[in-house]
C-alpha cells in the first residue's frame, strides 16, 4: 500500500521455552523485509529468557505479607512484584502499581500468570527489554535490516482498558520529534512529540487475538523510523520524574 | 492479508471548513468496504463543526488571568480551556491538565493551534465526539457498513510523547472484554480488557504524517469489532472516577 501500512501476524510458532533464540525462530517462519518493524510480545520474550517463576519457590517477606493482606493478593506474588520494582506508586483498592527497575510504570510490575502453561507459575518482565530487542534484532540482521519492539499491554489512568506499549525496542525512532518543524499550514508545531514505538505496539496488537498464540507481528510501511543503529530503545519513552505530575 | 491488517491513508482532502459533510467528502475519495474502520482526526472534525475560536474574541475572566499568569499561558487560551472543562486536575510547571466536559483527561482540554490556518485562532474539541462519529457514519451508511473513530493525540503520565486515542467512535467495540475467557493455555484470563478503539487510533496515526494534511485513514481487517449498532462510543473508555487512583 503506497503510504500505508500492513500488519502481518507471525503464526505457527511453537511454545517458547528457556533458551529459544526468538529471532532465529521467527526469521525462519516469517517473510521479513528491510524496513519492517517486528513486534514481539513480552510473554514469549520472558519465556525465552527464563523469566518464569514458580510461586511455591517464593518466600514472602514481611512487607509482602502485609501488602498482600491489605490488597487481597497472594503474598508470594507481591514479593515478586516488590523484587521487580524500585518504587511503589499506589497500593490500594486491590491494585498495586509500581515503577519497575527498568522504569516502566504498570500494575504488578508486569508479573502475570496469563498464557503461562505451568500451574502456579508467573512470568516476570524481561530484565532489560531494550537488550532483549537488540538480541532479537542481531539474530535477524542477516535476513533484513529491521527494527524490533518488545511489547506489553498496560493499564492507563483515566481510561479503561489496556493498550499495548513498547517496553523495549532496537533500531526504531521511539519518539518522533516534530517540535520546531512546520505543520500543514506552515506554522511551527510546538508540542508534537509522537510516541511512535507505543503506537507501533498498539497497532501490532490488533493483528493478534489474546488466545490465538500469535506472539509476534510484522508492521510494514514504517521504514522511515527504522535506523541503522540500535539507538536508545524504549528507555527514551521514560518521562523524567521531575517532569511528571502524576506520581 | 489473511488475519492481518491494512491501514490506508485518505489523501487529497481539501481544507475543511464549517459545514463540510466529512462523511460524504471522505466517501467520495476513499474506497470503503464493509468491516472497515474509518479513523478521522479531531482537527478536521472540529473544523467541520465550526469549533474554531479567534483569541481576539475571548474575554478572559479573573481565574483565567490568574492561571495564565501562573502558567505563562495566554489568559484567553486559558479561558477557552476552562470553558471546555469540568475539572482542573493539574495546573503547575506550565502545564494545565483538565477533564473535559465529555470526560477526556488531557492537556489544555484539547484546545490547540496547530494545523489551524487562521492566525490567532485555535480549535476546540468537538462538543460530543461520539455524536460526531455517529454523524460521519450515518453519511457513509449507504456506501459501507463500517465503524468510525474520531481520534486525537494526548500526552500520558509516566511516558514521554503523545499517542493517538479515540475521543469518539460509532459502530466499534471500543473495549474488547476477555475477562472470563480462556487464554491459549485454557486458563481463565482475569484482567484482560483491551482498549481496541485507542489501539485503532494509534495504528491509524502511523499511516499519516503530522504535516502532510492526511486527516483520515482506513483500517481494514477489524471487521470482528464492527457492530451494527452505533453503541456506547468512546464514552465506554472513560474510567469511572471512583476507580481511578491518579486524580
Amino acid at each position: 500500500v503506497s503510504g500505508g501500512l500492513e500488519i502481518i501476524p507471525v503464526e505457527g510458532l511453537p511454545e517458547i521455552t528457556e533458551g529459544t533464540r526468538l529471532g532465529e525462530l521467527i526469521g525462519a517462519r516469517a517473510e521479513l523485509r528491510d524496513g519492517d518493524v517486528l513486534v514481539v510480545s513480552q510473554k514469549v520474550v520472558s519465556k525465552a529468557e527464563g523469566r518464569l517463576r514458580r510461586l511455591a519457590e517464593v518466600a514472602p517477606g514481611e512487607e509482602a505479607v502485609a501488602l498482600g493482606r491489605r490488597l487481597g493478593k497472594d503474598p508470594r506474588l507481591v514479593q515478586l512484584v516488590l523484587n521487580e520494582s524500585r518504587e511503589v506508586l499506589r497500593a490500594e483498592r486491590g491494585v498495586l502499581i509500581t515503577e519497575t527497575r527498568q522504569g516502566l510504570v504498570c500494575a504488578n510490575a508486569g508479573v502475570d500468570s496469563s498464557n503461562v502453561p505451568a500451574p502456579e507459575t508467573v512470568s516476570l518482565l524481561p530484565e532489560d527489554a531494550d537488550a532483549s530487542a537488540r538480541r532479537i534484532r542481531a539474530e535477524l540482521r542477516e535476513r533484513a535490516e529491521l527494527a524490533v519492539v518488545v511489547s506489553d499491554s498496560i493499564g492507563r489512568p483515566w481510561r479503561l482498558g489496556q493498550a499495548e506499549v513498547a517496553i523495549g525496542c532496537a533500531g526504531l525512532t521511539a519518539l518522533d520529534d516534530w517540535r520546531g518543524r512546520p505543520d500543514a499550514t506552515g506554522r511551527e508545531l510546538t508540542a508534537t512529540l509522537i510516541a511512535v514505538a507505543d503506537e507501533v505496539a498498539a497497532a501490532a496488537d490488533l493483528a493478534r487475538d489474546k488466545d490465538s498464540a500469535v506472539p509476534a507481528s510484522v508492521v510494514r510501511g514504517l521504514a522511515r523510523f527504522v535506523t541503522a543503529e540500535d539507538g536508545a530503545g524504549a528507555a527514551a519513552l521514560r518521562r523524567p520524574r521531575a517532569d511528571d505530575l502524576f506520581r
